[in-house]
């Protein structure tokens, strides 16, 4: 029954290979691959799989390969499943508010698509424009309205996917509600594709709020970013957004937000409140109260875009952040770590103070809201690497003594799974791989990810001791 | 280490064994449990697991047995796990919106205490008085605000859990986003049981929307509730609350709600909104909104509740529906399906029709914004109950056809598991018990529940062929 592939599919050339052996991290594969497969349907990601399981390759899935935790790179050989041409929104059914997607359907591309029927997909991952479905539900990826709206998962209502035997599952339902069984689909989004290779998704949609107005507080110090949060709270106040940047960051966008910032603004935060469009009295009632809400909290100033190409100037640079760190060094490597918001300001002074012994920059920017904050290590030569390992070993440590978690929306990957064992203890991760071991029993999906020790495990169980 | 269990925790006189061996639905134990362990700590789940696991006795969990599926019922004796006794809230930290509460807390108790400091927890099952929220994480429980807010699922962050072995676990976190390793809070939410025993669980809170309007339509049919619902969603509006009463149900409350019903409504949609205290500019023009867009949508009559006591009443009689139903027949059993909200009004006229064919009452109503409808069947005689078999099997063969689920919240236990099959394939239902049997190898944590043949097999497996 299994489809013949078209040998136009199979890509065994040396670039080809080089090409689909990394992704936006730093991760690097120990060996090529020795075959990138760019599959079209589910029956040939079910063929590729079934050969693999019958002959013990691995498999690594990889979407767009815009992961930062090498999630995509392939850890032990084997063939690379490239989903990438697997592309097509299948339909967008307004009266049910849901979209059926291939893996492959860029995550900006489903947001005009359903946006020009009214409705809203709000997982916007910073990589929006280039970053897939497949990958966006791998990772469980969230981004600045996962504030307001929450992350991938509280989207997904369906899937399809192919097991590592190469059967394919049909999991979750089309509707909100629903317990029939296990959780399957929650087990599948976030699972970094070591269950499972995802070849269909039924998202949930929301009525487009179309109509966004931006608040921007400057204010004196960064531990007042999580009081002027909880002011908004305490006010009934729900942001699509609560972004920050510190000081830092803050230097780095001071030339390009199109207003001025006072010297004595030490951090800023980025607040957005949406409505339907006709609900523009509700949108200017808000406004007025959140601004009042920072002032009261102690902003320094309070600036409001109403217009897009306001808005438009503060996002772009926002999200330019990550390139523009990434000119300042040679090297840049972003943690994208989490505290209960309470924290914010630990966290935030523990990486000024850390930066200073370390003499490793440390800016850090993100998901305020939700506690989320990307803290990036910037360095230029090899000799000051130790000191890098060093900071985010001590960063991740902070995290935990902070009840917070190494990973908001990335993925453990290959770049963290070292340090899983500092948030999780060694039962837990007995548990989860417990799961990995009666679902993919040799070991070929994704081999070398989350698990502390797998990358090196993988190598040997695949190729000897080499 | 592990704790001697107080002998007074340790039930079994006949009156206890019979008192819970059975929960709020009609399924029957097929013998009485041997003891029934009215466990205080942590440390004493973990005991009797231990003990259970090593003498290989079954163990069915237990909260407040306000279950619609069997969920909670003995099905191949052993012990029944009581976890009433562990009902403290040990925490509400308001800064982080969180609370730390023991299965054993009672659902409304928890709204209470919440409440009284600003904030919410949004899931309310029909049964919040009574049930707890251990029994509300095992089922994923909803309710009428899971409309707006979503199911209980979505508000626990972490949980303590006690696995079949007696080990006690941590997962998930304190943080609303977090992707490091698997999502097994999502996999032990929902899952009956079978998995492991919630001992503490860490939620998530919003801010209090104080300030509660309601809005009842009254429709001249079935058919116009799904119109009406894509009324208000093509002008953005969210309602917190969209319930459904239908033909029959309206009649049973005409005389209680305190306004005239004209007799040629056919159907009652009682929509709620809600908005933080000072935020009522918003609410008020938003309620006219809404009410603009159903009597657009073809309403014959819309009214307004926004007073509290004229919302209590209400609601009220929405709330005893379940017994008013129950007063009307010898027998009641009451089905949570789910369809895609366009295929409402064909479940509803469905209903109508399959009730005219059996003979069999067939009250319907419920949570119409998520498509979950509590189909009820009334019968007096035990002649009538093939018929009512005969309903509910063609119900859910519907409701499969109309791509919706089987159980939107009550789950499926030991009343729904025969029926499985129509809803998940061989294939799927054999992952979900390779992860019980990855977790719970002898099989002792609930048996006989999800899955069909289960309850046989249980009997078996403990007892021989008895």
């Amino acid at each position: 029954m299994s489809p013949r592939l078209p040998v136009e599919a199979i890509l065994t050339d040396i670039d080809s290979l080089e090409r689909y052996a990394h992704d936006a991290s730093e991760a690097v594969a120990p060996m090529p691959p020795s075959a990138v497969v760019r599959v079209a349907s589910t029956a040939e990601v079910s063929a590729v799989m079934e050969a693999a399981h019958a002959h013990r390759v691995p498999v690594t899935p990889r979407a767009a390969g815009t992961g930062r935790v090498g999630g995509a790179v392939p850890m032990a050989g084997g063939i690379v499943l490239a989903l990438e041409r697997m592309n097509s929104i299948r339909g967008i059914e307004a009266g049910d508010s849901l979209a059926v997607v291939e893996p492959g359907v860029v995550t900006g591309e489903l947001h005009r698509a359903v946006e020009s029927e009214g409705l809203f997909y709000p997982p916007d991952p910073n990589s929006w424009e280039s970053c897939t479905l497949g990958g966006n539900i791998a990772t469980n990826a969230g981004g600045p309205r996962a504030f307001g709206y929450g992350v991938t998962r509280d989207y997904v209502l369906g899937l399809e996917a192919v097991m590592a035997d190469g059967s394919v599952m049909q999991v979750g339902r089309r509707t909100r509600k629903g317990v029939t069984g296990y959780d399957l689909v929650g087990l599948l989004v976030g699972s970094e594709g070591t269950l499972g290779v995802i070849t269909e998704a039924t998202v949930r949609l929301l009525p487009n709020p179309a109509r966004v107005v931006t608040l921007v507080a400057l204010v004196a110090s960064e531990a007042d970013i999580a009081p002027s949060l909880a002011a908004l709270r305490a006010r009934g106040i729900r942001p699509r957004c609560a972004e920050l940047l510190d000081a830092h960051t803050l230097g780095l966008v001071r030339l390009k937000v199109g207003f001025a910032i006072p010297e004595s603004a030490r951090a800023l935060l980025l607040i957005e409140l949406d409505a339907a469009p006709d609900a523009s009295d509700r949108l200017d009632a808000e406004l007025e109260r959140a601004g009042n809400a920072l002032v009261d909290a102690g902003a320094l100033e309070v600036l409001v875009a109403t217009q897009s190409h306001e808005r438009e100037r503060l996002w772009a640079a926002r999200r330019e952040l990550s390139w523009a760190l990434r000119t300042l060094a040679k090297n840049k490597l972003s943690e994208d770590v989490v505290v209960p918001v309470t924290e914010l300001g630990a966290l935030l002074e523990f990486c000024t103070a850390t930066a200073e012994r370390t003499k490793i920059r440390m800016p850090a920017y993100g998901h305020a809201g939700d506690g989320n904050v990307h803290v990036n290590f910037l360095w230029d030569t090899e000799d000051e690497r130790p000191r890098v390992e060093e900071a985010i070993e001590a960063l991740f440590e902070r995290v935990i003594a902070l009840r917070g978690t190494l990973s908001g929306e990335h993925g453990i990957g290959v770049l963290k799974a070292p340090y899983l064992g500092l948030e999780q203890s060694d039962a837990v991760v007995a548990l989860e791989k417990r799961i990995k071991d009666a679902w993919d029993p040799a070991g070929i999906l994704n081999p070398g990810k989350i698990f502390p020790g797998e990358a090196t495990r993988a190598l040997h169980n695949f190729h000897g001791a080499c």
